[in-house]
């Protein structure tokens, strides 16, 4: 886990492993299939020409009979079918394409959707306590009037002392409709609050937009989600219309998501009948997405670093070859695959996303496992990313630890001085852990215990959030003020 | 790689992964299994009750469509097949129920029989140079005249320059009665010598056994091979006949074997009647293995660590337990669980192998994810297991590096001056290292570049290898002698 500002809360709902998020999806529930023969269940009933042989057949059956009759415990035959459908899936040495049983694959669901089933509460693990940041704008959490601070002690009366986040996370959720207790400790309130919730679907933002004082706009777009396409449109026209003179589209860390709705963000910036991607499938034949209409007369940057993959990447492509935008940050994830999540095949509420084609930029660049360069690169500080303390041991004088390496950048971030970022705890280290402890009240040790390293980590947090601090977006808005021919 | 004395020669047959061959197997060769209904290919033509159902079988041909006719790039059907197997072994979540295709099959059956198909000698890489430590005894090599310290240059005219230690094995190995060229430099001698060799199989050796000056018997067991059991009792009687008055089992670093090998090997020193092993099978039902006749007037240690896996344990169980040995070194490895290799059952060649009960000890001890705990604890010197230098970069004063760890631990080995040996490269490192320079004729400069770790690593090898430098085998002489009644 980084400190990256964004990643600092726990949205609620990201509990799935990287690879899966990375993605650029067509959802078959949206996209129709081909007339491949491919319908649930329908495989075993009218054997297709590439069902399993006989042979072939007869080697799992062997196999399930022997873990079934001779393995040394009882197995739960489910997981064993999961487990060779996982292991088809793997075979093809592709990290995009995975099976996902019903669990994972409603979370998949939920996140291409950009909605869940919950309260609504973005939750976040503070001091060993399960905290709310913030209640969802018109979520069930907002409503019932849950505000950021908020201490969650227990749901439908079980207590959430010592659970993990995820735990804690998976207890509030729940089906659309239930109802859910919270326990609350707020700030400034001595008796614990006690609100009964009613779960109800919840979209959660993936764009958020300002108007800076100097008439540069910024718009974050965090995930590609059914809803996303929409949102940013509105967004963008809200802008508009407050008359700005420059755009900053931000997808730092945004993993990807759905292809069409890529299109539609990246339209308003691509001339009418140019290309926005192109898509080559597995015969080499390449389809090109045409832009139905835009282009426009403010100057805009994307801004990107190596989190951003997949539907980003795309969008940045096509706003630099086709868009005229500037490109600010870092090299770009690298991942230049479309993938298709065939949820209606398998009856039982699993998911196969399978890599079905290449895409391409409009000039036919392929970026995978390349990215796209920036044309004006930008390193983040490196107390931006730097790995948390373990906060198991305490680091003293001459001493020799990843930890302290960390520590030194955490000290350098927040002004002190620093001699070395190499791990060796060496006098000057010594000297800023005494100052930092001696201006945030902490006892002056010059050792850097658990108290002293949570401290660190909350000032860190809190420089990490002061925009004025974002080098990459300061020089994003930069390269458009030169544009504008504006001082900066 | 660790620099653990019998491990610096790479065995020309293990290529292996760890996991495979940690193991107690018993092979469906030799044993017979009951009537269960798994016979090679039976399977898919008289339906068994455990086979795969309409529903399962409908999923398996839905990915495996879809995989087909959708998948980006073609793909190698064998290999999804075998991915689907490796998955449902893996989905029994036990490191040694696994699925060999038939490449790794073969190699796992040559190391249970202690024989493969080949010239018959081991080789190591040396300066970059690949080395014929040692020709088997009887084996093609040392009959065709191949010698220790021999660089082998060419195979059937092609050079092995540039190759690494495996890809050039593999080159050298191939079928009985096939013959291959082989072109050698060997030291003192100016020109290449050629030598023609008929491969065979070969027998690789085992158990090596040596009478000390002091009356003791030194055997290592290597691993449990079919061939094991014959030829410790060989060596046993041996060593008896020349008046052994105690005896060391080394056992360090076996990985295991098969079961009635150990069976066979224990015999000796387990009084008749007594238990060496029980087995309890999936129901619970426990059936104990007898001694046939033992038991010994001179005292036994066992000498294990952490690398002692398996029938290795067993061994160490049976003589604590049941013959009265004391168990020197350090925790065993912990696994106390039985294989059975299904060698026939897939009829391409592939093997399932597969824990199908649980072993005890003979007191009913499960050492599982344990280990054996020994009489008298010994670790081995820190030098014996250090970590190899990288020799990618060049190591000096007042840095941070893992490599200056091993470093560090290396000096100190070698019995020169260390301050510290937490990878810090102090003052005190840089005059060991100068000191080392100038005693082994490198150039004196403090800093540790290629050629100083090379030379560092030889001498350490040869440090390695003296036997008076073996605390651990040392401690176990001491044991017997005590018991013995010698003075040291």
């Amino acid at each position: 886990m980084h400190f990256k500002g964004r990643t600092v809360a726990a949205f609620i709902l990201l509990t799935m492993v990287a690879s899966v998020l990375v993605t650029l999806t067509l959802a078959d529930r949206w996209i129709a299939l081909g007339s491949g023969g491919v319908a649930a269940g329908s495989a075993s009933n009218s054997p297709g020409q590439d069902d399993l042989s006989e042979k072939e057949l007869g080697k799992l059956n062997t196999v399930m009979e022997l873990i079934e009759t001779k393995y040394f415990r009882e197995v739960d035959r489910t997981k064993v079918l999961d487990g060779a459908i996982n292991g088809m899936m793997e075979a093809l040495d592709d990290p995009y394409s995975v099976y996902m049983e019903k669990h994972t694959a409603d979370q998949f669901s939920e996140s291409i959707e950009g909605s869940f089933t919950g309260v609504g509460a973005s939750v976040t693990m503070k001091d060993g306590k399960i905290t709310v940041e913030s209640a969802i704008k018109d979520s069930p959490a907002q409503r019932a009037g849950v505000l950021a601070g908020d201490v969650l002690l227990s749901v439908n009366e079980d207590k959430l002392e010592g659970l993990s986040l995820s735990d804690a996370v998976a207890k509030i959720r729940g089906p659309k409709g239930s109802k859910v207790k919270l326990g609350i400790q707020r700030p400034g309130v001595a008796n614990p609050i006690h609100l009964t919730i009613v779960r109800d679907d919840v979209d959660f933002e993936t764009v958020f937009a300002n108007l800076r004082s100097d008439g540069i706009g910024v718009i974050e777009i965090r995930q590609f989600s059914l809803n996303t396409g929409e949102r940013f449109i509105e967004e963008l026209d809200r802008l508009e219309k407050l008359g700005m003179k420059g755009l900053v589209i931000d997808v730092r860390d945004n993993p990807g998501g759905v292809l069409p709705v890529v299109v539609s963000v990246a339209q308003p910036f691509v001339p009418k009948g140019k290309p926005i991607v192109q898509v080559e499938d597995r015969g080499g034949k390449r389809e090109q997405t045409l832009s139905k209409g835009g282009g426009k007369s403010y100057p805009v940057t994307v801004l990107m670093n190596k989190g951003s993959a997949s539907a980003s990447e795309v969008l940045a492509g096509a706003l630099k070859e086709e868009g005229n935008a500037v490109l600010v940050g870092q090299t770009s994830f690298g991942k230049g695959t479309v993938q298709v999540s065939y949820d209606k095949v398998l009856d039982d509420g699993g998911l196969v996303k399978m890599t079905i084609a290449k895409w391409l930029t409009p000039l036919g660049n392929w970026v995978h496992e390349k990215g796209l360069k920036p044309d004006v690169e930008v390193l983040p500080p490196d107390y931006y990313t730097v790995a948390r303390l373990s906060k198991t041991k305490t680091l003293a004088r001459d001493t020799i630890d990843e930890d302290i390496k960390s520590l030194q950048i955490m000290l350098a971030g927040l002004g002190y001085e620093t001699d070395r970022k190499d791990g060796y705890f060496s006098e000057v280290t010594e000297k800023s852990v005494k100052a930092f402890q001696q201006q945030t009240g902490v006892p002056v040790t010059g050792k850097v215990d658990k108290t002293t390293a949570e401290k660190l980590e909350e000032k860190l947090i809190e420089r990490v959030r002061e925009d004025n601090n974002d080098t990459q977006l300061l020089k994003a808005v930069e390269v458009l003020k030169s544009k504008l021919d504006i001082t900066p």
